[in-house]
């Protein structure tokens, strides 16, 4: 094996999002819910799928993201994640590859198929999201290398993961590998029912392993259960290294010990899609931690890179960030990256 | 002339503080105000200082205050500052010099005698000052040298300066050479009365010359005329690249462009004799941003330096700072200065 240097690897889900416009009645026939995420099981994710002219396919996975946007910004990133050797497997190798980010976790042969997320689209610009895992689910204990860990900076690990067993030991695995190599964990906290689903597991485990914690308002009020942010920018304090909390198009806040930094968030002129908002954020921030760049900084960056993003569909950059966030610190009077 | 390469020159003040203890009878006989600093003339402090028992005369100035702490932090620093060739003047230029800080001003020969502030403490601990610039005020175009501003990388003012005639004019040139040199100015608006006697005066010389302006809660407040601190806020983000605000036990602000950066302060046992608070912090301030530190850590080196001034009389340093820090930012893991 050839030595490896990752600025950062990513455990996460890996996930196809298939989109596909359908009408009002498509989700009440099929008493499907609006909006939101919810997770589905194989014969659901068959039968909506079954029905559906399938508009775009294109890959996703939250830490996916996040991994896809670092490559953009000039990092040199690495993916842990499980697809079925089908499809929409190959499809998401191809993707990660092109965006030049290694990517060496063996796909299954047999087994679930490669996990997606179906976005209905409705004709009132809604998107109501139907996940299955799949694959995804089966990521092991034995597809988190020791060797690769060791060769990077930043371990970067998604909530989502959490809610396969198996996924559950890689990501412990991941943590302790990180702490024995003496590298930093950064967690994403991913989503509200995600940390309703498993709150006093995720505040174990932010206490025993994470240096950066993200989340989003919802899900760090959530997860301490106190609706006050000021409280709150207490309580994580004592609780990670790094807590960055992102607030929508009021920016977002990091604290750091006895420091807390609002910055506020880069204005765009349309939100097409605000997907993908919360990953770009972290790839901007982790980009900018990389570089030893101030939390104010990272936070800048972060601020940049999603709103790169959120001006378009999907989730994964479609320019170069780095030129783009170069500019942007430019006309700051900021230091390059 | 050799040549010279300073972190900070400040321009300030050259005041000896003059420290007796007197009782509740000495303000009332003499009708003077207790509490807060006021200016006086010559004839009044002479009245005063004729009848005191000194306790201890100790160099003073806020600038020099600042630019001594700087010193003991590890930097270079440079002073410019007015005194008369007597005893207070020979006492000041010592200090200085011990301290290791260039001061090349000439002192005035003939005209007013030393600045002072006679310190007055009551048998409540109370103090009460009555400051007579004297020579200070004498600070001339002259005395601020070119060769000198271009060796620096910040020039340091203080407001209490600007209520000399002669001296404004030497400030206006310091501000004018470090801009022509690309040097950074920074400024400390050092009193709520100093403020109100020149509020649109500073303003406009902060809009004009500031990179980063020192003040606490009350001082900006009265600047800006807005008793709201987040509207304040986002004010000064407008008129000055970077603006530190103390407020005492609540730690302290710094407002860099979309960037506001909360900082703890530093916990003191016992707080001795708050004097020189914001000198100090200004001076561990500068001294982050010499060593290129992020803003946060600017502050927390800041808030250190004060704490140490404020768990003894007097507003210089006891200790060596730069060991004092240093170990403060070990403890918080953070890289040395």
């Amino acid at each position: 094996m050839e030595k490896l240097f990752y600025d950062v690897v990513a455990v996460g889900n890996a996930v196809v999002d298939v989109l596909a416009r359908v009408g009002e009645g498509f989700l009440k026939e099929r008493n499907l819910p609006k909006g939101g995420m919810v997770l589905v099981e194989a014969p659901e994710a068959g039968k909506i799928y079954a029905d559906l002219v399938i508009e775009r396919e294109v890959s996703g996975g939250s830490a996916a993201n996040t991994i896809a946007a670092i490559a953009s910004l000039g990092g040199t990133p690495a993916f842990i994640g499980k697809v079925h050797d089908d499809e929409l497997g190959k499809l998401f190798k191809r993707d990660i590859g092109v965006a030049g980010i290694d990517f060496f976790t063996n796909p299954l042969e047999q087994g679930p198929a490669t996990g997606r997320s179906i976005v209905l689209v409705t004709p009132d610009a809604e998107r109501s999201m139907f996940t299955y895992l799949g694959a995804s689910k089966k990521l092991s204990y034995h597809d988190v290398e020791e060797e690769m860990i060791k060769s990077s900076k930043i371990v970067y690990l998604e909530a989502y993961l959490w809610d396969g067993q198996s996924a559950q030991k890689a990501m412990i695995k991941a943590c302790k590998l990180a702490k024995k190599h003496g590298k930093k964990v950064a967690f994403s906290l991913s989503d509200k029912q995600c940390v309703i689903r498993h709150q006093q597991e995720f505040v174990k485990l932010i206490r025993r392993y994470v240096d950066i914690l993200f989340a989003n308002e919802v899900e760090i009020k959530t997860l301490y259960g106190e609706d006050d942010l000021l409280k709150i920018l207490d309580i994580v304090k004592e609780e990670c290294k790094i807590t960055a909390i992102t607030m929508g198009d009021k920016g977002s806040v990091v604290v750091n010990g006895r420091t807390k930094t609002f910055v506020e968030a880069e204005k765009v002129e349309e939100v097409v899609d605000s997907t993908g908002a919360g990953d770009s954020y972290a790839a901007g921030f982790l980009y900018g931690i990389i570089n030893e760049r101030s939390l104010g900084t990272c936070a800048l960056i972060g601020s940049f890179a999603a709103s790169e993003i959120i001006s378009h569909y999907g989730a994964r950059p479609e320019i170069s960030l780095r030129g783009f966030v170069r500019s942007k610190l430019q006309e700051l009077g900021k230091k390059s990256i």
